[in-house]
This record gives structure tokens, C-alpha cells and sequence, in this order.
């Protein structure tokens, strides 16, 4: 571990200013978002080890005690088989070996642990080109999401999670000299405090954010002395391997065992998730994915940290351009076909019109006006593929072709468009349907996918009392409102806010609702049924260490 | 609510301080915890109120919607009822006022709210003699400890979860604005964060430390914003109701309801408990007690922080002084009889006796040592009555009878001593019993009350592991060493830190491992099964609030 101090001062620098970032929560990213800031080979270099790596055994990951190579992803691009196997391992070699690396990583300092895991994102930015092919190859996501959202917004959550670490973990003193005056004497005792980390860290991701998903749970409790044990979807598993392969890189490096970081890759039939979520070895388990399977990881009796479904909407009230207004709501619900936890599902809109600068528009050329907007978008061949990008899983495409069998009335059918790069892509546009607000059967659940649901309210006051009941029964991670009215902002805010869900108004022009930036904007509130972490308050790290004092006299 | 800014200039100094002190550990406490630094006419005055108050109607808290007067409080002193009778409300009377209450507090600022507390433990202070008598008579704790625990510590306690609270809710900025370069342009947001409050909070307490467990969670709740319910003990209810008379009295005086803090009294007979935490408004439930109820608290879909039994061990090594080191265990064992959570209980000794500077002391003599000392120290008349104070219920005083009869040897029986100033006192002396190290059915579960068990060992390894066998099962809040050996002193700390107990080594004189001090010593760690609650981590607030933030364009 000689070389650990050293990374400390080497990235002493990025460390305060990331600190600073989160204390001010201005804009802040070490990573360029722009893959033209990286070297000029870098993309080619990148398709060339994804064809090297496709329809091969991957072997730069640990494989002690593996017991045989699996893997089954599935390019949603190609819908073909990608072909990469995995070291397979049990459960239980994943937790025996999980227990030796814990004891060794619990013995780093803080200031060690910093620099390993800030130096482990440097070399993982170096594989961003890499991690972009892979993620789009499983997911479905377009070339240019896959590189920002599994590259540098990834990593700026990393880094988040690290020095949101860093801060908790420095709050309480080393030790101090305790000394109370008794008036005849003084009692005196030296003290000393220790983060004690919890024990072996579970991280369960999902098939459609791999990396942006797993890495804040993974450097969280990574930062705070836990080993690691990284479980990935069984159809997403090549861009998080890629993760994995560089933190073990590091720890070898820095004389510590590979083992820190474990990829425990299974199959649809054969899952070792529960397994592994339920031994008594496993102290904390962080899960994004269904809220079935989010409530089980829930109740069980350790500390837990979920990102599960929830149903966001958008609150059309007023508007100074409602152009620009549906051409943002167009691009929300289209970006990655509608497969981002932040994709916006329920446009509520009064059925006395929209307000705008140009007088009121009818209520039915608002919903004439979102399907314009999103067959604009998706009809245009230079945006349309990049926007849309591919259905990363077979039940997302039917569920999106059953969508006009809901009881709704169809205003806008999906269907697919010509991606010239990848012809035998599954692609999917949205579908819009109006529904009445007695029908929230339908519209009171995810319909995870490019499915969009205009709802036609009394009014304001109704639509925000069906937002709300919505959020307060099934959660949500984001809320869009378009209003010109300040009172009328208030309650919204107001209203959306004490049910714990945050608020984005009138976006138009580059800002969408589903980014969530790291260092300013907290990813899920925690309070709400769509899950109980946030993307990184302090107890997102706060809970995987326990501090324990000692005394002496 | 017009005064409440200048409460927090009024009290930014204490503010600043104790900031300070808990980001350094050192000693701190802005209340005198001598009472001969207060009035010189304070105790005859209080003296003076306990008199008027038994046997009556108290009549100075908040009795909106009361419907009639209960109370069943007993003196361990006296041993008679003390008469006093509070306002009896439904709990549904006590929800609805609740949430109306709510509704304005959570509309106030982090500052007044700051400003409201501070104010209000300045006002308890100017009660601290009242406290005293009303804690004497309801616990049994000795004058002293009286006016000290339920006085200036209990004050430091709610005083650091004040702190902290602000810490916390200032970590996050009220607005920012955030500018992304996106090359040809720049992306604005206006950006706010707000800290929402959970809702009513339910603070449940114990009937040995009616005030110094319960204003923790009491005051971390309301600086946070919640509401909240207290509901005593039946049996210690006088001390916190003065308390809570405080803190309405504040509230009002800033404008706000007298219902942002309740007293939810109720009886053994129609207890109320349940039905508030179960209800679903109440959104959070501080707890302190036995082990069964608590992990009922903890099993409730809420934010839960329990404090429940723990088994507290102290392994005897090796000392410099054994005479000190002797004295020091028959304080801690007979201090408030036994009846503090952090009270030692299991004293592991080898078989092989224990090294001192002056030789090796057999096992048979340290064993007669332990009860030679505690003999010492309760059949003092100056010292003996004021260290145990009374027996609280009359299940512990029972219990101690029984301890012989459970299977060991007995070394020393439980006996009564004379209280001059009251005759009446429910008195019993620490029983000591000898086990052997295989009885670990009598050792490994919690005696509440003055019984102390020496356990012989095969040595050192063999008392820790017994030690941290227990803590694994039973959780601790402390543990108490002594060795003079710094390669033991090393193993001990790993081991129970590991287990997450903190450990006092080598306490003698005037430090007693009994003792955890505000801003400095965590009280719980949390992370055994004695409890999950911290005071006061920074969990032990942020889980009272979510963070939202909202962002326009």
C-alpha cells in the first residue's frame, strides 16, 4: 500500500474541488461530457476491442475459484448474441473471498482509500470508449448516451459518492484529548474515533443503466471500507466488467486483493441475487430495478439502499412558448425510447387549454401538438435514431405495442424507423394516448418504455391533486411543470415537494427533466415510494460505517 | 413568530460553540452541571414547587381537547403515589393537533427554529431544580445524579442534536445557480434545495432516564421540523412534563402552536403506545427500553431510533492498581443501583488471576476484592445512599432478590441500607455471582438492575471472545478494560469496535465508563443490537428530513 498517500496528494486537487462543488452545488465535472475532448483514436481504438471482445471469454477480470465462463447479453443493435463470457463463481467463493479482501480494505485510512478509488476513476475514464460500445451493445442506449451516462456523468457520481465519503468520514476527529475541569483536579482522557465499515457491500444493477446505476452504491461503499460484490443484470453485465477489471487493477497495485471488487455475473435461470442478498455476510445491499423486486431488497434486515419504479409527470398549465414546451416534452419522453427512471409518463393538461403568450390553445391541439412534436423529432433522420437508440428488452417492446389496448384513444402509435448504422436494430417510438382522469388505472402505474399518457383534467387544481396522489402512492423521480403563473409555482412546488419530489420548471431549449447532474441535483429524494436512497446525501454513505469511540485514562 | 431571528443572534454564540466543540470532541457544555453555580434560593424554591405540585392537576401544559386527568407516578423514595394527575388526550386528538401543528413548524426557518430550541433550554435550565425533585421522585436516582442527568446533561444532549441538526440542514445551500458550458451556449437553472420534514414524531419514554433519553430525539426532531408526540413512561412522567411546559410556553411565544410539542400521557392499564406508532401520520418513533418492545418499534415501516437493553462486559487483564481499578467497578456497578444502560454487568476474569505492578492477584482474590470494594462503597453513609439512590419498579427489586437462585455461586447478596432523609426508600445493594465461563444462559442476557456477575475465564483470548461472543448477540453499550499490556490493549479495541461497541480503558478515579459525554462521546454506536439509534450522529438528523430540490429555467 506504499503508493496510497501518494494517489492521496495526486488527487488532493480534484478531491477539493469536488468538495467545494458539492458544498456550492454549482456545475462541476472533472470528466469532459465531450467525447471530441478525448484523443483522436480513441473511438477507433474502442470498436476495435469491442470486435476483439465479442464472441470471447473475459479474462482480464479475477477468476480465482471460478468454476466455469457464462454470459448472455444481447445487443439490442444487432439483436444477436454480443458472445462475451464471464468467470463464474458461487455465491459462497464470492463471499469467502469478499471476507478476506474486507479485512484487508477495512485496514486503509480514509486518506488511502481517497486516492486508490479517485486514481481507479482516472483509469476507468481512460476505458470511456470502451464502456461506451459495451453499454451500447447491451442496452440499447445510442452511441452518444452510452458514452456520457456510463463515462464522465457516471463517473462525476462516483466521485460524488467518494467525497461525499471523504467529508463523513473526516466530520469526527482522529482523537482528541478530553479534559474536564472538576474544580480540584482535572479528568482527563485521551479519545480516539473509528469509522467501522459495515461488512461485505451487495450492488445489484439493472439492464438499461449499468454503470450510472451501479458505481454511486459501489464507490459509496467502497470509500467507507467495504468490500464489494458487483451483481449485475444478466443482460448488462460488458460496460460494469470494464469498471470492475480497472478497481482491481488499482487494488493490486496498491498491494491490496483484487477481491476488494468482485463481478458476480449470473443467468435468467440461474440467479444467485437472493442468494447473495440474503446471507447474513452481506450488510448492505444497493438495488436499482422493479419495485416487486425493490421491496423485497427492503425487508430485509440490513441496511439498504433502492432505486424501484415510479411514475413521473408533467403539469401543463401556462406557457410563454408552447412550441419550445412540447418540443422539450417531445425529447424527454423520446430519449432512450422512454427506458430512463426520469422519462416523464403523464402529461396533465386541463381541458380548458393551455395559457400562453399567444392567447389559450385548445386543449385538444395541446395533445394534437405533443404527437406533432414527437413525430417531428423521430421522423427527422439526423435526430430520430440518436434520440431513440433501441428497446434494450423484448417486454418493453410488446408492452409498448399492447399500450393502444389499454382503454385509451390512440393519438400517436408507435412504430419502428430506419437506423442506418444498425438496421436490424429493435426500435420502438413513442406512443401517445389521451386518457380521461377517471382512468388512472392505467395511468397510475409504469409502463416502463416509449409510452406516453396526456391526461385530461378539470383544471390546475385537479391536475396537481391527481400528480399528487400519484407520487404519494407509487413515487416518483422527477416532476416536470410548465407555468407562467408565480402563485401558481408555489403550489406546485409546494405540493409536489411535501410529498418528496422535486420539481423542474418550464425547461425548454437544452435542459430536460431526466438529467440529474451530480454535485448539485440529489438522483431520487429518499422519501417517496420510487425508492429510499439519494444519489449522494450524506446518508447515502453515513449508513454503510459505524462509529465507534474509544476512551483511555 | 417575529422574535425568532433575534433568538438566533440572541443564542449564536452557544450555537458557534458547540459547533466547534463537536467538530473537535473536546469538553463542552454551557450547562453547569455543579448546582452551586445556580441560585442560591433555586433548590428551596424547588423544594417548594414539588411540594405544591403532589397531589395536584398540572395544570400549566397545553390541555386543548383534554379529556380528563391521569397519572400513577410513585414515588421509589417514598414509596406512595405522588399524586401529580396531566391532561389525558385520545390519540387521535393528539394526531389531529399534531398535524396542524406541523403545518406551521415546518413552515419556519432552520435560524428561528435554532433560535426557538436554544431559548428553550434556556428556559429549562431555570428549571433544572424542579427537574431534579420530579426525576427523584419517579426514578429513584439519587438527588445528585437527579439534578445532573436530567439537568445540564439532558440539556447538552438535546443541546448537540440541535447542533447537528443545524449542521446538517445547512450542508446544503437554500439556492444556487447553476451554469453548464455547452460550448456555443451556456445551460442556466436556478436551482433551490429544501429540507421537507418527515412529519409527527413520536418520542417514547423510559422510566429510569425520563429526560436524558428522550430530548435527543425530541429536540432532533423538532429542529428538523417535525412535530412531535412525547409519550412517557407511566411511571416517569413529572420531569419531561416540565420539559415540554417549557418548550410550549416558547412556542407560543413565537407565535406557534402550543401542539408543536405534546405530552401523550397514558397509564399501564390503557396504554397508547401502539396505536400512535402505528398509526400511519406518525412518520418517525424515538424509543427507549426493553429489547422485545424495541425491536417491535424497529420492525414498523417508519424511521425508527431505539435504544434498547444491551449486556455491558468489562474484561479485567492486567492494572497497574488494582485497588483503584476496584474501586472504580463498585462505583459503576452501584451507581443508580445498577440501573443505567450503561451500567457493567459481566466482569470476565481469568483463572489465572490478574498482573499488577505488585505481582499476579489470584482469581479467588480479585473475585472477593469486587465485593470487599462495593461493600466499601455502599456501607458508607456518606457515600452509599447517595451512589445507589432507589430501586425504580418494583420487577427490578424482585429480580435482584431472585439473582441467587439463578445458579451461580453467591459472592455478595443484595441487602438494603439506610437512607436517613428517607426511610421509605426501595434500597438493594449489588448482588454478586460467580459463574463459570459454560453458564452463559445466566450471563448472556441482560439483569437489569444492581446485579453483577464475575465470569471465570482461561485467560485473555478466553474473556474476549466470551465478551465479544455476547456483544454479537446481545449488542453493549460500552465495555470497560483494563490492561496495562498495549498489544492487548490493540486486540480488545479491534475486536469489540469491530463488533461496534466503543471500549474505556484503564478508568479509575473520577472516570466511569457509565459516563458518555455530550459533544463527544457517541451514546450507542448504532451498529449492536443494543439499538440503532446514535447520539448523536449526523444520521441521528438527517434521517428526519428528505432533501428536494427544485430547478427552473
Amino acid at each position: 500500500m506504499n503508493t496510497s498517500n501518494t494517489l492521496f496528494e495526486k488527487h488532493r486537487a480534484t478531491l477539493d474541488a469536488a468538495l467545494h462543488a458539492l458544498t456550492v452545488r454549482n456545475y462541476y465535472s472533472p470528466y469532459p461530457e465531450n467525447p471530441r475532448a478525448y484523443a483522436e483514436d480513441a473511438d477507433a481504438m474502442a470498436k476495435n476491442w469491442i470486435s476483439a471482445c465479442m464472441n470471447n471469454n473475459y479474462t482480464s477480470l479475477d477468476q480465482t475459484e471460478a468454476n466455469g465462463w457464462i454470459g448472455e447479453e444481447v445487443s439490442p443493435f444487432l439483436q444477436v448474441g454480443i458472445g462475451v463470457k464471464y468467470p463464474a463463481f458461487t455465491p459462497e467463493t464470492l463471499l469467502k473471498n469478499g471476507i478476506v479482501a474486507q479485512a484487508a480494505w477495512s485496514k486503509t485510512s480514509t486518506e488511502q482509500r481517497t486516492g486508490i478509488l479517485i486514481e481507479a476513476l482516472d483509469r476507468i475514464k481512460s476505458r470511456f470508449f470502451d464502456i461506451a460500445y459495451a453499454t451500447m451493445h447491451t442496452t440499447g442506449q445510442s452511441y452518444m448516451m452510452s458514452f456520457q451516462a456510463s463515462g464522465p456523468h457516471a463517473n462525476d457520481r462516483a466521485l460524488e459518492a467518494v467525497v461525499m465519503g471523504y467529508k463523513e468520514l473526516t466530520s469526527v476527529p482522529e482523537k482528541a484529548e478530553w479534559i474536564k475541569n472538576l474544580g480540584k483536579f482535572d479528568l482527563k482522557m485521551n479519545k480516539t474515533w473509528k469509522a467501522i465499515p459495515k461488512g461485505i457491500s451487495l450492488v445489484i444493477g439493472c439492464s438499461t443503466f449499468p454503470v450510472w446505476n451501479t458505481v454511486p452504491g459501489l464507490f459509496a461503499s467502497l470509500i467507507t471500507g467495504n468490500a464489494t460484490i458487483v451483481k449485475p443484470h444478466p443482460k448488462a453485465i460488458l460496460a460494469i466488467a470494464i469498471v470492475v477489471e480497472e478497481l482491481q487493477k488499482v487494488m493490486v497495485e496498491n498491494g491490496l486483493p483484487k477481491q476488494v471488487v468482485q463481478l458476480g455475473v449470473d443467468t435468467l435461470e440461474n440467479p444467485i441475487t437472493k442468494v447473495l442478498a440474503e446471507n447474513p455476510m452481506v450488510k448492505m445491499v444497493d438495488f436499482t430495478g422493479g419495485s416487486e423486486f425493490g421491496n423485497y431488497i427492503e425487508s430485509l434486515p440490513k441496511t439498504t439502499f433502492t432505486e424501484k419504479a415510479g411514475v413521473n409527470s408533467i403539469i401543463l398549465d401556462s406557457a410563454k412558448d408552447l412550441k419550445a414546451v412540447l418540443g422539450n416534452i417531445a425529447f424527454s419522453t423520446s430519449l432512450y425510447s422512454g427506458q430512463m427512471c426520469t422519462a416523464p409518463q403523464n402529461i396533465f393538461v386541463s381541458k380548458h387549454g393551455v395559457q400562453t403568450e399567444e392567447g389559450i390553445v385548445a386543449y385538444e391541439d395541446v395533445v394534437k401538438g405533443i404527437a406533432a412534436a414527437i413525430t417531428g423529432l423521430v421522423d427527422n433522420p439526423k435526430a430520430g435514431p440518436g434520440t431513440l437508440g433501441a428497446i434494450q428488452a423484448e417486454a418493453t417492446f410488446a408492452r409498448v405495442q399492447e399500450a393502444k389496448n389499454l382503454g385509451g384513444n390512440l393519438i400517436l402509435d408507435s412504430k419502428s424507423i430506419v437506423n442506418e448504422e444498425f438496421k436490424d436494430a429493435r426500435i420502438a417510438t413513442p406512443v401517445v394516448i389521451e386518457l380521461e382522469k377517471n382512468q388512472s388505472d392505467i395511468f397510475n402505474r409504469e409502463c416502463f418504455g416509449p409510452v406516453v399518457f396526456v391526461i385530461k383534467t378539470d383544471g390546475l387544481a385537479d391536475s396537481l391533486a391527481l400528480a399528487e396522489a400519484l407520487v404519494k402512492e407509487k413515487g416518483a423521480l422527477t416532476c416536470g411543470a410548465y407555468t407562467t403563473d408565480e402563485t401558481t409555482k408555489a403550489m406546485i412546488a409546494e405540493t409536489m415537494n411535501n410529498a418528496f419530489v422535486p420539481v423542474s420548471f418550464n425547461f425548454t431549449g437544452a435542459g430536460f427533466i431526466n438529467s440529474h447532474a451530480a454535485f448539485s441535483d440529489f438522483h431520487l429524494t429518499g422519501g417517496n415510494p420510487a425508492g429510499n436512497a439519494s444519489f449522494a446525501n450524506s446518508e447515502f454513505v453515513s449508513k454503510r460505517f459505524v462509529w465507534v469511540g474509544n476512551r483511555e485514562m
